[in-house]
């Protein structure tokens, strides 16, 4: 199969780390070029607290504004949002959002300083996510952050990761996103990692999100493409990263990933000319460069 | 084999293409420190005119000063330098230099504008120069440019590209650095490449120089290794890139390529960690910041 489905998280990953906040109407109009350039698969916001997460402020209303009926997407476009706990869904629930996503950890110090609880705490919050998303068939999409590294204990093992994943499985999430967080993996580490998954679990579930802080995502990418994997996480223009990792220059460019995707023949649906045109404005709002390199140095003759 | 040979471009390549020039002492100083930091092949300067390529003036008397016996280096330290033609061969034969390098071109258009001759001129000069190292047997090394696109006509062709390496390896190279000048390889072509040359002539005389213009160079490094290339150029800091391509980045950078290596199991000889302490001086001397993301995200814990 030749097709690759492409998770953009920029408007919640991205902005999220961010500087500067965006207005509910220049999130809306981000999106809405997001989906213009082809992007179908978009986290759009975080049902957590302002006084925590600032950037993410007023995500229900602008949920509630992208699923007005009267806004018209393609049908295909799947909105998601994140979702630390049960607040957040009692929100998510007001909303006719399809899809949510939560977010866990691979390591212990990083489940506690980032998300304020035990690894185990996280998965029991799960739990409680997923069970409240039953009625409604909401599919509950899990980040397992940190799978090849982590800020303040080094290398994770593979055994962990692997528990975790089959954890995230049996709660019955739909996919989960493994991720380098940090960008310290190199590709001999990802494909020991899914050849392991893969026979624990299989990989029709799994999607990988990588970050270009070392320049090693692309590279991870194929290590990934290789052995099966067809879901990619990536952030437009390289919004984002990781607030809590010491100079990480962030998430994979989702220009980036089409570029070496659309070289390599895989289908993504996206309409890379056209999303390297939304970058201009949006380094306008956030007053910065972004940082893919694709946008800079633009598509090639 | 887990070893990797890493040819060292930045004092050249990576130097003359940016706008401030550096003094002979600084840029000994700076080869020394490549040395300290365990890099064994650096090409050093250019036999070229100071008229035309400012930074890289006093190439003779930079070489005769690294080669004086007085300066201590470790005995597998390689120096070059690249030599454009009869004139530039000459100065470098009154140098005790072992190992030069010629520049040529998978495109008719670029061979023009960048080299100013035809192909066909190009080789011819090719052969004049080996002739010349010949009895002195000085190793001749080639690059042959923009061998997966041309800024000018696109796309090139893979026929092409095949033909120039086997007329390189008749003239009687020691090794072809095949490069993606412009950035727009991606895995897909460098393996489908790859193949046909390893079928062809073998990749045993075969280095790839990978530019990150686009954030492909590692993945291209992984698809090459794959294929069994041992030898890859790079670019301390990432400094340089084609002056002649629209905003393209540069070269892969040094610091970003050991890095995945070594995650990946290879050995580069490299101390990664003095490396990535060279930069602020270099840095300083540019005037800008170095684009190696390694470099700038630092080492993991």
């Amino acid at each position: 199969m030749k097709k690759i489905e492409i998770v953009e998280v920029g408007p919640r990953d991205g902005l999220q780390n961010e500087v500067q906040s965006l207005s509910v109407d220049q999130r809306l109009n981000f999106i809405d070029q997001l989906v213009a350039a082809g992007l179908r698969r978009i986290e759009v916001g975080a049902f957590v607290s302002p006084k925590w997460v600032p950037q993410m402020n007023q995500s229900f209303e602008l949920i509630q504004e992208l699923l007005n009926s009267k806004r018209k997407y393609p049908k295909d476009v799947r909105f998601s949002a994140l979702v630390p706990n049960r607040k957040g869904m009692e929100l998510a629930e007001k909303t006719s959002l399809k899809e949510i996503a939560v977010f866990g950890a691979s390591s212990e110090s990083f489940s506690q300083k980032n998300i304020n609880c035990s690894m185990r705490e996280g998965l029991e919050r799960f739990q409680e996510v997923i069970k409240m998303a039953r009625p409604t068939k909401i599919k509950v999409r899990g980040y397992l952050s940190v799978a090849f590294g982590c800020p303040y204990e080094g290398l994770v093992k593979e055994s962990v990761v692997r528990k975790q994943i089959e954890k995230y499985l049996e709660l019955g999430m739909y996919e989960i996103s493994i991720g380098d967080t940090i960008g310290v993996a190199t590709p001999k580490q990802v494909r020991s990692l899914l050849k392991k998954v893969s026979q624990d679990v299989g990989l029709k579930k799994v999607a990988m999100h990588f970050h270009d802080t070392r320049g090693t995502a692309l590279a991870n990418v194929l290590a990934s493409l290789d052995l099966g994997v067809r879901v990619f996480d990536s952030s437009f223009g390289g919004l984002g990263g990781c607030p809590y990792a010491k100079g990480a220059s962030g998430n994979l460019a989702t220009e980036d990933l089409v570029y070496m995707l659309h070289g390599m023949g895989f289908e993504t649906g996206v309409k890379l000319e056209k999303l390297i045109q939304i970058s201009p404005g949006i380094e306008n709002l956030i007053q910065h460069g972004l940082p893919s390199r694709v946008a800079r140095a633009g598509l090639p003759l």
